[in-house]
């Protein structure tokens, strides 16, 4: 059995999967001083995808770890969130992302999904990271001393601790739960071109959501505005009839035909030869495994509806690191098994609460009929600075040590002091 | 050295402190099926002080404990809280209480601290909870196998954990830190009278909060509106001058001679023999010594000003015993290090926003002058169903994995389901 990495040191910490979540977290636990590996299975570290969202609860951590002006140099920041029915242009409702930022403290952005990526290996990079490609790791299993990995060809890895961030067919998680990826029975097509090939007017000062029946669509700038990023999401009738070759164009075409003019325009940009069908699983709760534990998708891919999927793997990393920190002694070693089990006491719940809210927000947007009707008076009703609905995910939690919570409403949150008013 | 209880059986866990905050964890670990003995100081068990507010995130416990309707005969649900000006008398804000438990699924009610303090003594009685009284513990420390405690005669014992509810002047704290209590140089009066002997119209469906320069008068009706519960607090000028004897009736009078009618005419009633100086202690986040943690006010005594002292402790001893169970091996036992830690990584951030958001509320309701009116002003503007400054301590936290979160502000926060949309 030869070694991985035979002519490396030896790490603290091996971290399995080098997407946004485990750059994020190799990057984060370096800031500690630690000495990690990152094992990628791809020949290249890279992202697929399209456009990406990250709200405050992640610009927040982008503004700790600073990497939030580099962000926002590479991405766009929108003025307004606007949803709007997919049959007939309305608008239901909207967000304010000037006063967002103002309540939350940070921006809400958008960002091309392999820049965001490029931004975390460029950090880990400069943080010393030793980043490991052509690893795919099949095996996984606890030691006296750490943890041990074996991949696809037969090496093996040894550390401290092994911080699986192997995605949602994470080998992993086997160690934890033999459940499943669920099929949503939905599809995603994705676009992302240069904003002189979209045929129509776009205001790329929104992020702009049309919900629909069994469908939806939405669309922002990337890159300074010089990009438009497209996502049209629709049911697969094929899926739901059982057959193996779903989510093809011609059941995007159908199932977009019903919409508005400002949708159907959107739809003949999609790419046409790539789609993601949109899979989640159900939440598990214990994510750690004596030393090795699941990090970001591997623990609690979500459906896409609340854009929080990256997010919540980001904030992982951030919690990781932070109670790796709480938990090292006077001679700089870390408490491994207290890190973890603090870690897996902090992030379970919130991860599971976004999975399952996720799949209500997908119900709620793909209403039909008088349903659908019931929910746009719903949402039209929805002040638009009543943020009661994100202040669980935006607003300051167990993540944010720094933040206060709200006061009154009309105090902003991101500065909820009111020494202004006592001088 | 004798053994404190010699006849007794060894104990799982010792709790020292027989207030709210020990025998609510005594009863929580109880219902675990673990051993616990309670060591009060007094000869008695039992609790000083008059009415006690129990938002929706303690009557979520109660219920979860079976003791919800047990609470709800001694206690009263009001219908609304309103807040005036204590100069004036004008309305500045309110909560609806009815559509508060509709947000959050519990009720807000209020109760006499004895009788909450009774309720968790008799289930403690009940679950078999081995409760010592005269036993005032002055000493603690780690053992190899547990920690055993000192009481101020020299009698010892021992478990494998210490939980010290030993209250503000706490002296297992000394272990974590050497902070002493902070006064806030508030001074409360209390009263809780027969309704009879109120002197005057009192609405008892209202929890009524005045708020005046340097002073602020509460009111609330206890046990089914027999009684009439009376809150008045005030910066003492004795204590500011740095006087030893400070927030004597003479100070109360003059506190509030500027007061509306409304006010003053409560004032006369209030117990003048008695009176509470204000403290409460900066906040820390070290709760755990190897095998003795802080519970309740020894980790986070607040000001009482969002009326969340005795509920963080009873959420204390929730957390805590629900760890405990996620930390059990198949033998049954508890792996205490893990659910110490734990309990650590979810309590003391809440916990320190309590104690920092009541200081900023106190700064808020005490204001005079210009400020006052600032104040008045913002309140007026927030709207009756805005919740965003108290969802994230009545609404669904890490607490209370049975609750979803809110969905849009018109879809009520406990019963977060859209199942009735799509039917």
């Amino acid at each position: 059995m030869s070694d991985m990495t035979a002519s490396a040191s030896p790490a603290d910490v091996l971290i399995v999967g080098g997407g946004i979540g485990g750059l994020s977290a190799a990057f984060a636990l370096a800031r500690e001083g630690l000495r990690v590996r990152v094992l990628e299975q791809a020949r290249e570290f890279g992202e697929v995808g399209a456009g990406l969202q990250i709200a405050p609860n992640c610009t927040r951590i982008l503004s700790d770890y600073g990497l939030l002006d580099e962000a926002k140099r590479l991405g766009v920041l929108p003025k307004s969130m606007v949803m709007r029915d997919a049959v007939d242009d309305a608008e239901l409702t909207r967000l304010d992302l000037t006063d967002l930022e103002r309540r939350y403290g940070f921006p809400y952005m958008v960002i091309h999904r392999s820049d965001l990526h490029g931004i975390f290996l460029r950090a880990c990079r400069t943080a010393g990271v030793d980043l490991v490609t052509d690893a795919r790791i099949v095996g996984y299993e606890n030691t006296e001393a750490g943890a041990r990995v074996v991949s696809e060809d037969g090496r093996t890895d040894e550390a401290r601790v092994v911080i699986a961030a192997d995605g949602l067919h994470s080998v992993a998680r086997g160690l934890l739960s033999d459940d499943e990826p669920v099929s949503s029975s939905y599809v995603a097509y994705r676009a992302a071109v240069p904003i002189e090939q979209a045929g129509r007017d776009v205001d790329l000062s929104e992020v702009s959501v049309h919900v629909g029946p069994g469908c939806h669509f939405v669309h922002y700038g990337l890159r300074g505005g010089e990009m438009l990023n497209q996502v049209a999401v629709f049911q697969s009738p094929k899926a739901l009839a059982g057959e193996a070759d779903w989510g093809t164009p011609d059941e995007l075409d159908a199932a977009f035909d019903a919409t508005c003019p400002e949708v159907k325009d959107g739809i003949s940009l999609m790419w046409r030869d790539r789609w993601w069908r949109m899979f989640d699983r159900d939440p598990i709760m214990t994510w750690v495994h004596g030393n090795i534990a699941l990090l970001g998708d591997a623990a609690h891919p979500p459906l896409q509806y609340m854009a929080q999927g990256a997010i919540m793997a980001i904030e992982d990393g951030w919690v990781l690191a932070r109670h790796a920190a709480a938990h090292r002694a006077e001679d700089g070693s870390i408490d491994w098994r207290a890190t973890l089990t603090a870690y897996e006491a902090v992030r379970p719940e919130h991860c599971r609460r976004v999975l399952t809210t996720a799949r209500a927000w997908g119900e709620l947007w793909h209403l039909d009929g008088l349903a659908r009707l019931q929910r746009n008076t719903l949402l039209r009703a929805r002040d638009t600075y009543d943020y009661s609905f994100i202040d669980w995910i935006y607003g300051p939690t167990a993540l944010t040590p720094e933040e206060e919570p709200p006061m009154f409403a009309p105090i902003p949150l991101g500065s909820a002091d009111i020494s202004g008013l006592t001088r």
